[in-house]
C-alpha cells in the first residue's frame, strides 16, 4: 500500500471512465496530489486502479467520502449521477471537483449549490477549457482596459463528437446525451469567464439530423450579457472539417493529430455494433490497458476571436495574435507543464487557502441554464431569458 | 461620339461613384456591354464621363431613361435614391440593374417591384457576392445532393470598413448607414441563396460602438430557414483583424492586399477633417483622375463553412475544400475573367432572352427584410419572424 499520510491533497475519484483518464497524467504527474481511493461500477477497473496504486476501492460514494485521507472527491462519473454522488460526498464534509456539466437538470445543480453551504466542503466544477492559460491571458488583458472594452466574441469548433464510441445514455438527450451538455458547457463556459459572466439573452438553433445518433450533435447559439457583449458560438460533432487544423494539428487536449488519421472515427464506426461500441468506449476508459498520453502543447476549445474597440485577439493554443491599431503583436502562450494544471491550481487554492475560483457551484449552475437555455431555444425558436447567472469578480465596467 | 449602334447592350449609369468605378473595368472589357449615357449630380464626374466616352449626361434619371440608347438602367446612386430613380427608369420601360440593398425601407422596395409589373424593363438587384463563382459552384454541389442536405452555414467577415472614407449619410442609420444595409446585403445574398431563399426567423445582435463612426459597424445573426437550415452571420467592420489574411490577402474584390498596408484607413482618418473625408470618398469615386484595378482573382465576402449530412465544404475564392467522409477533396474554382462577370451574364441573359436571374426585385426586397430585421432584432432583443421571402428556383427539399 502507498504512502497515504503524504503533505499531498487526497483524492478520491468516482468514476474511472474517460474523463478520469484525461486527469491521470496531470494528476500522477502533480505532487501536490495524492490518488488516495476509487469508486466505480466497473469491477475491472476497480482491480486495476487498486493494484496500481494500492489504494481501497469502494462500492458507493459515501463509503469513499468517508475515508479519512480523501479530502477532495472528483466526480467524473456521468452527467445524470453528478447530484446524487456531489450530495453524498459534501455531506461527508469533502471539497468536490465535479466534471462538467455540473448536472443535467437546474434542480439537480440547486440541489448541490444547497448541500455545499450545509458542508465544510466547496465545490468547483472542471476541468473545462475555462482553465486554459491562453484564456486566463485574454481575461487578463480584458481586466487591464488596454484595449478599451471587448465587445464580440465569436467561438466554434468543428469535431467528430458524436462519432467518437459512446454510451447508449450519450446519445440520448434527456439522459444528459448530445454535444450541448457535453460540448457547450465547455465553450459557454470559456465565453461566460471572457464576458464576465451575466449571460442575458439566448438564442439558439440545434441540429440532430443523423438518425443514427440521435441527439443535438451541432448547435449555434448567440449569447447577449448584461453588459451588452455578444457572444456568437458555434460547434459540430458531426464534422468532417476539423478545427484542430488551424492550430498545427494541435487536439482539444494538447496532443498532435495525424492527418493521416482522417476520418477514422466515421469510419470505425460503420464496422461495429453496439455492444462493440460499448466496450470501445470501455477501453478509452481506466482499466488493464491503459494508455494515457501526455500533452505536448496547451490544450483549446477551437477557433475564438475577441473584438474589442481597439484591437481584435485570435486566439491559438500557442499564442495571441493581437491586431492592434497600429501592428500585429504576437504573445506567446507558455504551453502549461500540464494540460489540466488551470484545475488542479485552482483545487490546490481551495484546499489549502480556502481561496474558490470563480467555476464553482454557482458559476456551474449559470453555465448550465445556459447550456438549457440552447436546448430550449432551439426546439422552441423563442429567445430564452436568463435569471440564474453570476458574475466575473473584478470584471471591469463596458463603456 | 463613340458608335452607339453596336450590338452591344446600351447601359446608362445612374450615379458615377465607388461603385461604378467597381463595375467599371468589367463593364468596359465586356463587350456585350457598351457605355452610352450617364447621370450624377457632380459635375466634374459628368464631365469626365463625357469626354472619356464621348456620350452624353444628363440631369435627371428620367432623361437617361428616355434617351432610345439606354436599354439597361444601371443605378449606383446612394441606396436612399433607388426607389425614385428605379422608378424612373421602369417608367421609361427601360430594365434596372441595381446596386444592393434594393432601398433601405420595405415600402420602397415595394414601390421598385410594382413599377416593374407595370413595365417592359425588369429589376435585377446586383452586383452582390451571391454573383461570385465560388457560390454558384456550391450551388450546384447543394442542388446535385451529393452529400445529402445542406444543414448548417456558417460565414464571417472582418474588415476596415467603417474606416474607409464615407459621406456624412454613410453613418447615418436612418439614411442607410452603417454595416447592416451595405455588407449585411451581401452576407444575406448569399446564404439565402445556399439556403434556398425563404428565411423564417432573424435574431441578431448590432454594435455601434465608435462615437467618431456612429451606425452600427458591426452584427452578429443567426437565421433559420423554412426548410430547417441555419445560418450563423457575423460581420465587423470596425475590425482590426482582416479575413482576408485566410485568403492569401486577396480581397473582397479579388484583388492583392499588402499586408505592410496594415492599418491604413484608421492611420489615414486620424489627420483629416470631414470636408477632407468627403473629398477621399470622391477620389474612390468615378472623376478626372479614375484609377480602377482589374481583379486578379474572384470576388468573395469572408469565410464560408457549409456543413452537410456527409461533407463539410470550406469555401475560398481559390477553391472549394470539401471534406467528405473519407478524404479531402480540393476543387478548384476557376477565376472568373472579370470580377463582376456573374452578374453582366445574368443582365445579358434578361435583356437578350427575358431570363431573370433569382436576384430580382423580389428577391432584393426579402433581403432587405432580413437586413431590416437584423437591426430590428439588434435594438429590440426579439426574434423577427421573416413573411417577404421568395424560393431559390429548384431547390431540393431537405430531408
Ligand atoms: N473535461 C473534459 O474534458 C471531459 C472529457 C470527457 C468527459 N467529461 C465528463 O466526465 C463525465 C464522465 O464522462 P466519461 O466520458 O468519462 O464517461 P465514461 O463512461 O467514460 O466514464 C464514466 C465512469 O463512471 C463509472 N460509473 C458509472 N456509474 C457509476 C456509479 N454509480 N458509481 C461510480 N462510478 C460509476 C463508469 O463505470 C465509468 O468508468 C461526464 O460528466 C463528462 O461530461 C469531461
Ligand atoms: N456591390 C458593391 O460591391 C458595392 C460597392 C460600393 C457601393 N455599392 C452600392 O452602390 C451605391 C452607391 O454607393 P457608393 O459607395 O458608390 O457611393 P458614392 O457616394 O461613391 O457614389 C454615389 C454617386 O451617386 C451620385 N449621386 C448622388 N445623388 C445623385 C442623384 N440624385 N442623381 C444622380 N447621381 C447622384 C454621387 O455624386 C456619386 O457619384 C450604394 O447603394 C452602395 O450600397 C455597392
Amino acid at each position: 500500500m502507498q504512502d497515504r499520510h503524504t503533505g499531498a491533497i487526497g483524492v478520491g475519484v468516482v468514476g474511472l471512465g474517460r474523463a478520469f483518464m484525461l486527469m491521470l497524467a496531470d494528476l500522477e504527474n502533480d505532487p501536490r496530489f495524492n490518488l488516495v481511493a476509487a469508486c466505480d461500477t466497473r469491477s475491472s477497473a476497480r482491480e486495476s486502479f487498486s493494484s496500481q496504486y494500492a489504494a481501497p476501492t469502494y462500492s458507493t460514494v459515501k463509503a469513499l467520502a468517508d475515508d479519512p485521507y480523501v479530502e477532495v472527491v472528483y466526480i467524473a462519473s456521468p452527467h445524470q449521477l453528478h447530484k446524487d454522488h456531489a450530495i453524498a460526498a459534501l455531506a461527508a464534509g469533502k471539497h468536490v471537483l465535479i466534471e462538467k456539466p455540473i448536472a443535467i437538470d437546474l434542480a439537480s445543480s440547486r440541489a448541490i449549490i444547497d448541500a455545499a453551504v450545509g458542508s465544510k466542503g466547496n465545490v468547483i466544477v472542471g476541468p473545462s477549457h475555462s482553465f486554459d492559460p491562453q484564456i486566463e491571458a485574454c481575461l487578463q488583458i480584458i481586466k487591464s482596459g488596454k484595449y478599451g472594452s471587448l465587445r464580440m466574441i465569436r467561438t466554434n469548433y468543428y469535431t467528430d463528437f458524436m462519432y467518437r464510441p459512446r454510451r447508449p445514455e450519450e446519445l440520448r438527450t434527456e439522459e444528459g446525451g448530445g454535444v450541448v451538455f457535453s460540448q457547450a458547457a465547455h465553450q459557454v463556459d470559456v465565453v461566460r469567464l471572457l464576458a464576465g459572466g451575466q449571460t442575458a439573452q439566448v438564442y439558439a438553433h440545434t441540429g440532430a439530423w443523423d438518425r443514427k445518433r440521435p441527439s443535438e450533435g451541432a448547435y449555434t447559439a448567440l449569447l447577449k450579457f448584461e453588459n451588452g457583449i455578444s457572444a456568437n458560438l458555434f460547434y459540430s460533432g458531426f464534422a468532417h472539417y476539423d478545427t484542430d487544423e488551424e492550430f498545427q494539428w494541435m487536439s482539444e487536449l494538447g496532443i498532435k493529430k495525424d492527418p493521416a488519421q482522417y476520418g477514422a472515427a466515421r469510419r470505425l464506426l460503420q464496422t461495429i455494433d453496439d455492444k462493440t461500441e460499448q466496450r470501445l468506449k470501455n477501453l478509452r476508459a481506466f482499466g488493464p490497458d491503459i494508455n494515457s498520453q501526455s500533452p505536448a502543447g496547451n490544450e483549446h476549445f477551437g477557433g475564438l476571436v475577441l473584438t474589442f474597440d481597439q484591437a481584435d485577439i485570435r486566439v491559438t493554443p500557442q499564442a495571441l495574435y493581437i491586431y492592434e491599431d497600429e501592428q500585429i503583436r504576437t504573445e506567446p502562450v507558455l504551453p502549461a507543464i500540464a494540460g489540466r494544471r488551470g484545475v488542479l491550481n485552482a483545487l490546490w487554492a481551495l484546499v489549502k487557502d480556502g481561496v474558490s475560483p470563480v467555476q464553482d457551484g454557482r458559476w456551474g449552475h449559470a453555465t448550465l441554464e445556459v447550456c438549457r437555455g440552447i436546448l430550449t431555444s432551439g426546439k422552441s425558436g423563442d429567445v430564452q431569458i436568463m435569471c440564474e447567472q453570476v458574475p466575473v469578480p473584478g470584471y471591469p465596467d463596458v463603456k
